[in-house]
């Protein structure tokens, strides 16, 4: 890649890359003379249809998923997980259905609009939204589109929706088909949406003839629609028959295959019943046979699709496959898997995940408190102006939003209270219980009752990789009630392409400070503040209690960045900082989590439950940086440290206490 | 150091250090809620007053330097080159003398207020001007006052001056003294200004006495002043009777010892003479016979000055001494090292030189280009209203300055023009003599005509020892026509105390990427860009002509940092980036030193002037990064590489040139 960059005139010109494409976005314009972009990756805040671009150019294939919205909250939940681990995996976009029936344009967890909006701001995936026009008024619809607009969706799929009643007629200035739908879009947010439609690879059932049913698709990206997305098929020759006469008759936008591996019996029956498809016979013929045997369903549909993908691939006509999913994940990611398109160890852009509002495109440095709760701090920081760049410090919005309950992902846990008092303990009996399940979850062993504890109020997770390099460390001090919640290696200089520590574009390195937060008793504080003062000023400490008492030695209350990372041409990056200031709204929330996740699920005023408020009233929240990351990692040796004082014989402490 | 911050409602106190400073400078009020704090060095913006009370509180001793104006221009040139030697040894302030004779106010490179202009926005001094109000308008003081104001000064020492005329007399409602001129800063200026004022250990002599001149000092400090300097004075008992008087009174700001070593009998003399002091027996009864050794007199000055001063800072008593340099370093220099005042090796906050301006405070990131011309850097970002902080890519102003080619520091030599035609060739015969001179700069060996070369257009000082480092192969590409302006060797990690590479605040570690720059004729630059490609992504090279023809592999035009730091409890510093945009600004200014520097030595038409001329019309200037910190320097083998391909025989050769 040359760029060239004339000038004549005393002035400069900046030219992105080699592609020539100019960044189209409404909310791209560059706000002064210089090139204004984001750090590690210039493509972040394209829109849909220019990722959808730049995959076709360099020839690389893509996969998509459709979901449709949760009945439950709960449900909610769950898909959000999901989400997160089909996430992982590098889908270019995902699509949510639009519900008539389950109010989709609502704030209710289970909408449409907020589960699209979930996976967005909280799961960082490129998003579209499906909408439904029919018996719709223009009024309702621009709400709708508005409200898409401001959750931070750029992707809509329009749709006609199935009439309500059997005696549809057209209205006359009513959105009557798909393409009044993709013209309101247009005239009423110009630019604003990338825009998706539906072809009908053997014609929409209720299309004249199949050649009218593809005018009728002309005519849809004719008026604005940037790409389409094909109904089910059950043949490859089906969709590549479709695709030359679209091609034919002037369709030139992207056209991504709608694939749906049979996953049971009865929901290829039910789903043939509502798109009035005929399922072929050489698969009726299998499966018929093995109908009651849903394994053996699975199976045939995994290999199915994955023939079907492939023949679709290899014809070089087909740039990405789109799997209708129904929420679940084991057969799509098997079928993933077999084409290769599943991306086992997706390249991290910065050690948490990012966010896909586009308003937080330049995001990139977060406080280190939320890194198991990332969704958390997003919603906590949903109402900033602006997101801190380049350097905490320079973050204008330093308002957190304030503690609730209500949330999805705020104090709920994803596990049941039955599961929650299996990991967590029935009943407590003192301070050492609550130790006992710190140590489970660290180990991975069961407790005394034979679970596993799998998660934690402040880790929703089991321990990530990175934290099981410490998993020796991490026991020994929870026994003894440091409580550990949060920590990180030091790191010094490892490949930005590392498996477990690295983030970033290749070619670059990555460094740590090592990082250690817990909860511990005060009489431990004590004895913490003596010992840390032989590691003055390598260790920095902020040790702070429930009404908000800090301890620290940070200089100025300054942030002390604890990942960073170096790379080619580029600006360091220091996505993880260790903020004095947020971390007194971090402390609010990580007591709340004691009471609100852990104590409420045993009875009021029972020995369990005061047990739990007993922590939460008296315990500390600490947190240690060792600054000199080239060295050994001293935080043990601090705990140690703190540990052989206590044990000291009494004439050794002083009279001091926190 | 242990900071209590206590919260209990909701929001977050930050509290700087335990000395319970406040800042209470005009212009340090916080933005936000959150603690605004420059990164490396929190007490940099801080006023002068508040750096003594710290120096103080710490019993960390001081020295300060006056300096009066030059006469002519290259007078100003050679005192700011004195400003910077000097400046290195530490002093907490300098300050210039207002010379009423010489037009003290104007914009004149030779005025008092240019000249402290100077010290403060290109030297990085903390300074105070002088201000004389004898016989002067309120109007006309009030202007100064703005001016000085407006030019970042911050810093007033308020005299009388001394009357035009013997027939003086007070006017009403004028300035008759001193306290007059610190009653008009303070109503005009509120607390801007810190504001010195002149004590007379032995009475002023037009005083009525020595106790009524004490009232008139109580006075002035009452009316507003932060500290006292003396006038000169022999005995230290002197200096130290007359502190104790003013204690006595109630005086209680600094009152700082004016030093004056003893440089030659006829300085002597005339100074005895203005001042209206005697010297006391015991000196003239040394100095009169060695009248005439001026050698002899330097030396007894220097012992009288030290040992003065040794009874002076022993006595606890004086936290600093203020010297009367006479615009000389020698002696003043020496008596500092003797009483171990001076700071040999000056710990760098930044790896280059910090202006004292305030509007600068913030800036903490520089394009590398200007490493050896940061005046010029400081001249042509002067109207900029933000300076880059944290990152590069924030800057809001990144209008650099025309090329003008009037001002002092910006295309001047501080050499004269017979110097550099000795230094630089009388005549050249060819490029190779150029290449020549450029050789014999890196060696520091002397050219053909007996003549070191202790400069270039590019370089106004001795090879920096950091370059030293490089110097072997820096040499080796000279001879063969890669003309180097400016390299920095990879840093992996030193510590930032390393005396050559080191930089901020102890116990942190410093980082750099390899960089060279050069200027290399077209064909070069041909076989260059081939050898380049071997070396994607690894290099990144920016290659742009007198005509701004610009070749780049530099992603999207990003700022690349070459220099940054990690400190105990801070964000990562990036004070030097490799930045696209700037580059162009430089190019202008680099080309234009070849013409207006060097070419101009030689007469119109001279093929000595044909040879700079075709360089500075043919040759491109050349800047390479190597990403790979961690890794030995590949620039060299990149230079090779291009030497070999250079010199391989021609049907290796493609046909393409730049």
């Amino acid at each position: 890649m040359v760029n060239q960059v004339e000038r004549g005139d005393g002035t400069c010109q900046c030219k992105s890359d080699s592609s020539g494409a100019s960044n189209s976005g409404g909310d791209s314009s560059k706000e002064s003379s210089r090139c204004s972009t984001p750090v590690l990756d210039a493509y972040r805040s394209d829109r849909l249809r220019d990722k959808m671009r730049r995959r076709m150019e360099s020839g690389d294939r893509w996969f998509s998923l459709e979901f449709f919205p949760p009945r439950t909250a709960s449900g909610a939940v769950n898909l959000i997980s999901r989400f997160d681990r089909m996430g992982s995996g590098g889908p270019l976009f995902i699509d949510i259905t639009w519900h008539p029936a389950g109010d989709p344009g609502s704030d209710k967890e289970t909408s449409s609009m907020m589960i699209a909006s979930t996976a967005v701001n909280y799961c960082g995936l490129e998003s579209i939204l499906h909408l439904t026009c029919c018996n719709q008024s223009k009024e309702k619809i621009t709400g709708y589109l508005a409200k898409a607009k401001h959750l931070g969706l750029k992707n809509i799929m329009a749709l006609r929706g199935d009439p309500i009643g059997e005696d549809w007629e057209e209205e006359e200035d009513g959105f009557n088909y798909a393409i009044d739908l993709v013209k309101h879009i247009r005239s009423e947010f110009d630019d604003y949406f990338d825009i998706c439609v539906a072809g009908y690879p053997t014609g929409h059932p209720e299309a004249e003839s199949y050649e009218a049913d593809l005018r009728h698709l002309k005519e849809k990206v004719d008026a604005g629609a940037d790409f389409v997305i094909t109904q089910l098929f059950f043949r490859p020759d089906t969709f590549l028959k479709f695709l030359d006469d679209c091609r034919a008759i002037g369709i030139t936008c992207p056209i991504l295959p709608g694939i749906f591996p049979i996953q049971g019996y009865q929901s290829l029956r039910q789903l043939v019943k509502l798109s009035k498809l005929e399922v072929p016979e050489e698969i009726t013929q299998v499966i018929e046979p093995i109908k009651d045997n849903d394994a053996a369903i699975r199976n045939y549909g995994i290999q199915q699709a994955v023939e079907m993908c492939r023949v679709l691939l290899d014809s070089g006509k087909v740039p990405g496959v789109h799997f209708y999913t129904l929420n679940r994940e084991v057969a799509t990611m098997e079928v993933l898997r077999q084409l290769g398109l599943w991306i086992e160890d997706p390249r991290r852009p910065l050690p948490w995940a990012v966010s896909a509002h586009p308003k937080r495109k330049v995001e990139d440095v977060r406080p280190i408190f939320w890194a198991s709760r990332p969704k958390s701090y997003i919603y906590r920081t949903q109402d900033w102006d602006d997101f801190p760049n380049g350097r905490w410090g320079n973050s204008s919005s330093p308002a957190f939003g304030e503690l609730n309950d209500y949330y999805l992902f705020y104090l709920k846990s994803k596990s049941s209270k039955d599961a929650l008092l299996q990991m967590w303990g029935e009943e407590l009996q003192n301070e050492e219980s609550v130790f006992e399940v710190f140590t489970c979850y660290i180990t991975a062993q069961p407790n005394r009752c034979g679970h596993k504890v799998m998660c934690l109020p402040w880790n929703d997770e089991p321990l990530a990789p990175e934290t099981n390099l410490l998993k020796d460390e991490l026991e020994k001090v929870n026994r003894r009630g440091v409580l550990t919640i949060n920590s990180q290696p030091n790191i010094n200089g490892k490949p930005s392409t590392d498996p477990i520590v690295g983030w970033g574009p290749p070619g670059g390195y990555v460094f740590q400070k090592a990082y250690l937060e817990f909860f511990t008793s005060s009489e431990n504080v004590t004895a913490l503040l003596k010992v840390l003062k032989k590691y003055e000023p390598r260790v920095n400490y902020h040790i702070v209690n429930v009404n908000g008492r800090n301890l620290t030695n940070a200089p100025e209350m300054q942030p002390n960045a604890v990942t960073w990372g170096i790379f080619a041409g580029r600006e360091i990056v220091q996505p993880t900082v260790v903020d004095p200031v947020s971390f007194m709204y971090w402390k609010d929330e990580a007591f709340a989590l004691w009471i609100e996740q852990w104590g409420k699920l045993y009875e009021d005023e029972s020995p369990s439950r005061m047990i739990i408020k007993y922590i939460h009233d008296n315990y500390f929240l600490v947190n240690l940086v060792d600054n000199d990351f080239p060295l050994e990692n001293c935080l043990w040796q601090v705990i140690d440290d703190m540990f052989e004082l206590l044990d000291a014989p009494p004439e050794l402490h002083s009279e001091e206490t926190v």
